[in-house]
């Protein structure tokens, strides 16, 4: 039977010659994340499952970013017990602070993921690691803990979703515009519980960075997964960062797709998710003067080194606008030192921006940024709930790097093509 | 009336030609200052006084620092009662997320402090400002907002402990040794309601950054304020930070004094303040083997580029022990550009560190670094009170940037001279 590039890996990874859409099947996993607000859930349940050890400590992995360095007593515990954890079961990929990163941005960079991997992870967007080849979807704790002592889980085979990609992007567009204008389309749940696909010409314009982005955001349009074809770029980066021998597992060309989008890349615009939904995409033309107080730049969606240079490029040799805050978050302490070492640390500073530590930490609302009542922010996070980064009165627009940076210029919602032909 | 610095500061600045201990008098405020937790209330009590604006917007400064940026919707809500109360009075130096700093390290390097000033703030160690020949002391709220309306303060006139300094530092001991040692000797209620007078052929060699840290904590021996008498070091440090000019109030010969300490720089050695007091000071001969969860090296004692030097000359090359999460934080945006072009930032991200937005943060258990029940921290910061950095079963040992960095290595408890002697 024909499969899709998810079905392809779900069989393998359930030793079946092929599987189908909404057949349930037990599958043998690479992979299993869970980080400081997660784990500590999971270790609970893992405890009451009676087992003494994880079914394979290489292949457990739990990293503290969302609230580390400790942001109060309750993470300092929680952070405490998979520390604890850990080291009782002597697992391998640990990463506390001084050796973390976001975990969406540190699993890849630290070649933990490779292509036809299986990967389930304790957060939502776990989904990312499709920009590898790779099925990997986000998963709830009791899950985790039962994958822990298992190295097994249970998933219901997804229907899919193809996206084809043709042209290339223009320059400050980013795959964050190509994200939400996909959102845009499909509304938050337009793809739900189904792999989205990303596949055509277009794709060879793409830089990881641009992919690791759309991948992260599959899960807001409500897809299981989403994954990219396998080429020289992701095998490129999967070779440069030490990950596993890649396995490609191509669709076939007669594989079932419940729908097919076509996006032209050459005409995605500047796009911005306005609250409190991502599916509220705008396009600078349905955008008018919009104040904001405050800019972030980071997260698993957006703060790695590309994001880091498009914002830098931005900002250089200007200044954030009076009275709004502005805040860099490299997403690993590799990305944080590679970003100093080119300069763009200081270009941040003298902009006026501050440079915080690796974490989650407003993206979720957690800290570093929370939004007072009638504050406005724009952010390349991957979220505009209603007080998803603070109080519920205030409100939270997802955008580019690049837009983002423009608007931390302007103190307004501005699109990068404003500023830089300016 | 012969008279100490401090006597003569408040002479000069209530009108009269001299003062005693214990007399109350008004004085005159050359800067008042509040910070992100202390401004709100002082705000509300301005409002209850009926009065339309400050004594002079030049005069007053507000910092956000202690939970900025914000760690929660309430800190988001206090920061932003800061930030239109200065907007509305137009308030000049207000200092947000991107300009910020630790309020006693950034005042200083604003240049808003002189010799010779007299100033409150509604934070305890507003005492740091008599580095500079000025007196300086924190205050409540309350007096705050009598000071933004009035531009004037009551004070008791206190009287005075002489510290006369002779000799110079050894290699690795500062600043922090030398006040943990006179505080060891004082009790933390030592030099109540005193002013400590710093004195002597000593002070040629004691780096400014070693006066702000001795003069920052003058209060946790009690003392109304600590002062250095003006030389050639302190005025250089005016002259190059621009600040206004000094007025130098030297002690009369015949200052009556309560009490005569005299310090021997060259027999400092490394100290270290144990729980739960900082008058717990004891010397490595009474340090046995206490392992270590967390070193933070900042606050507003220990956060100059002075103190990331000490630090980074002992990480340089070398990497944190296991299990030690090491959070630097340097004290202002200054500081956090001039230690990155200096390559500071670099050893400490090498070492496995994380470096941090300038924030007080973990010092009063606020975020970036609390710990969990059972745990230790050795701090450059100035308490180590019960639960002063989170869980009240935690312990913190306070300690200079070169023993923090020390006890980063080894994971223990450890004084500069081991590592660096090793």
């Amino acid at each position: 039977m024909a499969m899709t590039m998810t079905q392809k890996i779900l069989a393998a990874h359930s030793g079946r010659d092929s599987v189908s859409p909404g057949e349930l099947i037990l599958a043998d996993l690479d992979l299993v994340l869970g980080n400081d607000i997660t784990s500590p859930v999971a270790i609970k349940e893992f405890r009451r499952l009676g087992k003494d050890s994880v079914f394979d400590r290489n292949k457990i992995t739990m990293v503290m970013d969302h609230f580390a360095p400790n942001k109060d007593i309750k993470a300092a515990e929680q952070c405490k017990m998979c520390r604890d954890f850990c080291t009782e079961q002597e697992v391998t990929h640990f990463y506390d602070v001084g050796e973390m990163g976001i975990e969406h941005a540190l699993l890849p960079e630290k070649g933990l993921v490779t292509a036809g991997n299986a990967v389930i992870g304790a957060d939502s967007h776990t989904c990312t690691y499709g920009a590898l080849g790779a099925f990997s979807t986000g998963v709830g704790s009791t899950d985790m803990a039962c994958a822990m002592a298992t190295g097994k889980a249970w998933f219901k085979v997804p229907s899919a979703m193809k996206i084809v990609l043709t042209g290339s992007l223009r320059k400050y567009v980013s795959g964050k515009d190509v994200i939400l204008h996909i959102i845009g389309k499909t509304g938050v749940d337009g793809a739900l519980y189904r792999s989205m696909e990303f596949t055509g010409e277009g794709l060879s314009s793409l830089t990881m960075a641009d992919r690791l982005c759309i991948a992260n955001m599959a899960i807001e349009a409500g897809a299981k997964n989403g994954i990219f074809e396998v080429d020289d770029i992701n095998l490129g980066y999967i070779r440069e960062h030490g990950g596993a021998e890649p396995v490609i597992y191509k669709a076939d060309e007669d594989a079932e797709y419940d729908e097919v989008i076509n996006i032209d890349l050459s005409q995605i615009e500047p796009t911005v998710a306005f609250p409190h939904l991502p599916e509220n995409a705008r396009t600078f033309a349905e955008i008018g003067d919009i104040k904001i107080d405050q800019v972030v730049i980071g997260s698993c969606t957006n703060g790695r080194l590309e994001d880091l240079i498009a914002a830098a490029e931005i900002m250089k040799g200007r200044k954030a606008a009076k009275n709004v805050r502005v805040i860099i978050i490299p997403a690993t302490q590799r990305v944080y030192l590679e970003a100093m070492e080119m300069g763009l640390l200081r270009t941040f500073i003298e902009f006026g921006a501050v440079v915080s530590t690796p974490t989650c930490g407003p993206c979720l609302g957690g800290y570093m940024g929370i939004l007072a009542a009638g504050e406005r922010a724009v952010t390349t996070t991957n979220r505009n709930f209603v007080g998803r980064m603070g109080h519920t009165e205030s409100e939270v627009y997802l955008a580019s790097p690049a837009t983002a940076a423009a608007s931390a210029v302007t103190g307004r919602i501005t699109s990068p093509w404003e500023v830089m032909e300016a």
